[in-house]
């Protein structure tokens, strides 16, 4: 398999986490955002939505990293990244998409691109619109935990809701957002991070780091 | 069961259509976006993300569009919602993900609201970033519905991608977006709209619709 992605992708990092936890080995296939490789002819054959991550495995390929995760967990069954009833996998999924959709979507590069290039939004406003769907985001996920606390965010072993949420505190520290108010959340970021599979997939530890 | 929702939110109107083709019978429970009734204390101790759809089932609640549908699905089998095969699910799923990661996160209620308030974006500029976001993202789905043309979006029955697909097409109609450019979308929607499971679920025939 290979993964296309970039370092600090959060969407790259989550699927970079299941491969780990699945312990399937792939190809690391660099595509820099900051460099615009992902807008390049040559990656758009590959993606017509020009994001990553992209995994290709054969002749297929799977794009958006939480159906690429669903994916994984189909193909590899062990160890599952969803709760084995059906109520457990829709607070898994719900989790995930709490921060899939409402909160990373507003913060992605195009995203923050846009609102200064042709909306120009000063950046002071632009971080704080950054912090505002994080702060907010996450104050509904750490509700959520604290309601069912466990280990990780759903039982004892990591979840696709993990794969989701490490990433999104790793952006939310490296723009300075508020995390005081979220403590469940960071303890779950923190056992998450005390489990190699974690430390192994985090974008210092990826091969274009810079 | 019983849905909280609103006859013009299109995460609602996702999960109205997976209730309609399955044929399940629900309590229609309507929470106004527009008098900002999902704010209220009441429904907050419903859904601490104060977002709809929810949907409550006995005891249990589930909240977020996609985790709905893939529950619905889990539990009620017939008809399938998702392909047989791991790739063709993947392929739904992505495809459902194209739109509800890449494209009505940047449109709902809340960020049209944050852009024309704290950031003092203009009415134009607000429209022209909702037309941009719509526009550019099924020019995605176009593409990947023209490498591999069906009757829906995957194959000759609807799936969670029609689910999503549908409600973004309403949206793009309401806020005069381009649509020019997106045959293979338009023609999908048509087949959709034909189908009487869409029909029942859009806004119009909602109890709430005004």
């Amino acid at each position: 398999m290979e993964l296309y992605n970039f370092f600090r992708s959060s969407a790259s990092f989550r699927v970079r986490i299941a491969l780990q936890l699945k312990g399937l080995a792939y190809d690391y296939k660099p595509v820099s955002l900051v460099k615009n490789e992902h807008l390049t002819p040559g990656y758009g054959a590959l993606n017509v939505a020009r994001l990553v991550p992209l995994l290709k495995d054969g002749d297929t390929s799977v794009s958006q990293s939480l159906a690429i995760i669903e994916y994984l967990d189909e193909t590899v069954p062990e160890p599952p990244l969803l709760p084995a009833d059906a109520l457990g996998r829709a607070r898994v999924r719900s989790l995930a998409l709490d921060i899939a959709c409402e909160i990373h979507p507003l913060n992605n590069l195009r995203v923050l691109r846009y609102l200064v290039g042709p909306l120009k939004v000063a950046e002071d406003d632009k971080n704080t619109w950054y912090r505002h769907w994080v702060e907010t985001g996450l104050a509904v996920v750490e509700q959520r935990l604290a309601a069912a606390p466990s280990r990780y965010c759903h039982g004892d072993t990591p979840t696709l809701a993990d794969c989701v949420l490490v990433p999104q505190i790793f952006n939310a520290q490296r723009f300075d957002c508020g995390l005081d108010h979220v403590p469940q959340v960071m303890r779950v970021f923190e056992a998450c991070m005390a489990h190699e599979a974690f430390q192994r997939a985090q974008p210092s530890a990826c091969p274009d780091a810079s």
